[in-house]
């Protein structure tokens, strides 16, 4: 029977991961920019023009030659005389709205509220300086200027900024591929009848849907039983499908590690780390076979979660040409309870975070096993607990990382 | 011309919008559990079994009856001999594996490291109590308890508690549709050559892309030109069509108010508020047909999204059935310099936040206009800043409603 004789912090664990991956982001490929929203983009977008593209009126109001303002006041407005030229000459002025282009010679836009229109004639009662309340052609962005660095990811104002600059195509990264498989001979299919001591797989689910909150396409490849001659049959597919291969379940059942067999029976370097220094997900193996990534993680849902989470999200950002996982929001908050964790092992703590009495406080969601589901659906964050504690005090600050909103 | 001769304080304006409208959720409908991602729950779901849904080994061990260990220590172990049975008398015991089921009588599971087979029996060196190491049907959660809220919006762990309860579907809300139009004789469809003096409409892209990020379903219904008789008829449509519609542009153009004399023109109530006391957006109107709400936002794309978050957002997350907009992640930082804010207007500070030797620093990104892209591109959030403030302080601590990730 095998154990684990020696568990690899989370840290080490990650980078030897990296370190025997040759990572490259995915192909890039040219979509739409109406198709863009939350794709990363893969090429730096460099101002094919000025913005705005000419001068324009920043308010509501009247454009006028500045000079011919000087000295105005609210005893002594400058008078003005409205034309319809497209040229304006000296004390002439013309109605203009906010964003429109302006007359040759116009310096400067009067705002409503500092004029009055007496006998068909403008009064002006403030002096305006050259170029006040106007903006100028490339204020925002200069023609030439870096508009977008690669690797941002294109949230709407973004897909904006990429719009107003006329770009109708954008170039992407390819969405990475996630391979998914469950394994496990308890495991039934959402939809079928159970039969004696099965359970319905959640793990596809939980996991794709993940995926999807990543940027990444899962690729349902179903459940496979407990057998290392089926397990390597559908690693084989998962592998050459996809950027990424996730397997639940499997890492110590009956004895063997079924996986991390299967995973050493298809190729080189197979396994690299198995047995991480955490909780939950301890039992978690980090493979590769060539350059593409495997993360085998445990069939208890919560510490697949977990897995994925540390293992899963960075890669699927490095893949998608992102220089890390983005980080998930964070706040600080008080304790309301001691709590145990476990020496040694880096803890993945689920508490619930709310106000209480105008203060965050931390509930810690726990319960004996890691396959409970109430201790994701009851907590909206985690703590990580470094390894050298043996617990969390009632009253401590923690930083806790949210995957969920916090209520009022 | 119009001028706002009152401009609304937020709250009231929010207020007023609401009790005007006698909102009701989307209807509810029936999907598969495996594409309710990201939807909100319409009813509880109310547990049909229990879960876990038998007894079960929370870990890889020796299933024992607890009573037979009682007195074991290390140099003194109880001696089990193995079983094929479904029933353990006596000193019987079986290997088992995490989320396996239980023999009969079987009462505590021996963790692997407190065993040792010698002989082809099993030692076992420490007494368990009864229920150690097992997972008791229904821990998790018992039949009838609720399992998740309506108005969840259920995340990869809900679904997996879907799934585990066995359910293949779920009652959740329509996505509202939002209509959305775009007003201005300047505005140019990108992809097409610009005329002298135009721009591309970028509004649409960037509400749609919003409203996506938002759970609501964006119905384009493209650039009308500024003529009341045209936005009419268009927002007839929208109207007809849609749950919510969206304008941008036309709130006082010409010195006529474009979009607010149509909406007038459709029906009552018609324009509850014109001119609201924030900035940007100021010149935002809320509106409504019957009970079809319609906000009418500024023609600047940063006003634009500064209106949908303080007005659209909220009235999204109710017509989905949530209680409120969901919270977004807030940071505390620290400002990197002094910046005023208009005196008597509830201002959107854009920042970028980053931290500084391990501080969240906001920094201001500020511009004349709030046509500025750059503000929205270079901004990972924004500041809150009160009506009774003239500007912020440098050093001061301020909340961030972070739309953007924090880079480390």
């Amino acid at each position: 029977m095998k154990g684990f004789q020696k568990l690899t912090p989370v840290e080490d664990a990650q980078l030897a991961f990296l370190n025997n991956l040759n990572l490259q982001p995915t192909p890039k490929t040219t979509i739409h920019t109406t198709e863009a929203l939350n794709r990363v983009l893969a090429e730096d977008i460099v101002a094919k023009t000025d913005l705005p593209r000419f001068d324009r009126a920043a308010v509501d109001g009247y454009v006028v030659r500045a000079e011919d303002t000087f000295g105005a006041t609210q005893y002594k407005p400058c008078i003005f005389q409205y034309t319809k030229e497209d040229t304006l000459t000296q004390n002439q002025t013309k109605q203009v709205w906010t964003g429109n282009s302006l007359p040759k010679n116009a310096s400067a836009v009067a705002m409503l509220e500092d004029t009055e229109t007496a006998k068909a004639k403008l009064e002006v009662w403030t002096p305006l300086t050259p170029g006040e309340n106007i903006s100028k052609r490339g204020e925002d962005i200069l023609e030439g200027q870096t508009a977008i660095q690669a690797g941002t990811r294109l949230k709407p104002h973004h897909l904006g900024l990429v719009a107003a600059l006329g770009e109708t195509q954008v170039k992407v990264h390819e969405k990475p591929k996630v391979a998914i498989i469950a394994t496990g001979n308890e495991l039934a299919e959402l939809g079928t009848r159970l039969q004696e001591n099965q359970i319905y797989d959640t793990n596809r689910l939980v996991l794709s849907g993940l995926c999807w909150e990543n940027g990444a396409e899962p690729l349902d490849l179903g459940i496979v039983k407990d057998s290392v001659n089926d397990i390597t049959e559908r690693l084989r597919v998962a592998v050459e499908k996809a950027d990424l291969t996730l397997t639940s379940g499997g890492t110590s059942v009956g004895g063997a590690d079924l996986v991390p067999d299967a995973v050493n029976n298809l190729g080189k370097p197979g396994i690299i780390i198995h047995g991480i220094a955490m909780r939950p997900a301890m039992p978690t193996a980090l493979a590769a076979i060539g350059n593409k990534p495997l993360i085998i993680l445990p069939g208890n849902p919560v510490a697949a979660i977990i897995g994925f989470e540390v293992f899963a999200r960075p890669l699927l950002a490095r893949l998608q040409g992102l220089k890390q996982a983005e980080p998930r929001p964070t706040v600080k908050a008080e304790m309301t309870r001691r709590t145990a964790t476990t020496l040694g092992r880096k803890n993945y703590l689920r508490v619930h975070v709310r106000y209480k009495n105008g203060r965050l406080c931390a509930e810690p969601i726990s319960a004996k096993g890691s396959s409970m589901f109430s201790t994701m659906t009851r907590s909206n964050g985690y703590v990580i607990v470094p390894e050298d504690r043996e617990g969390l005090e009632k009253g401590e600050i923690v930083q806790v990382h949210m995957f969920d909103t916090i209520s009022e």
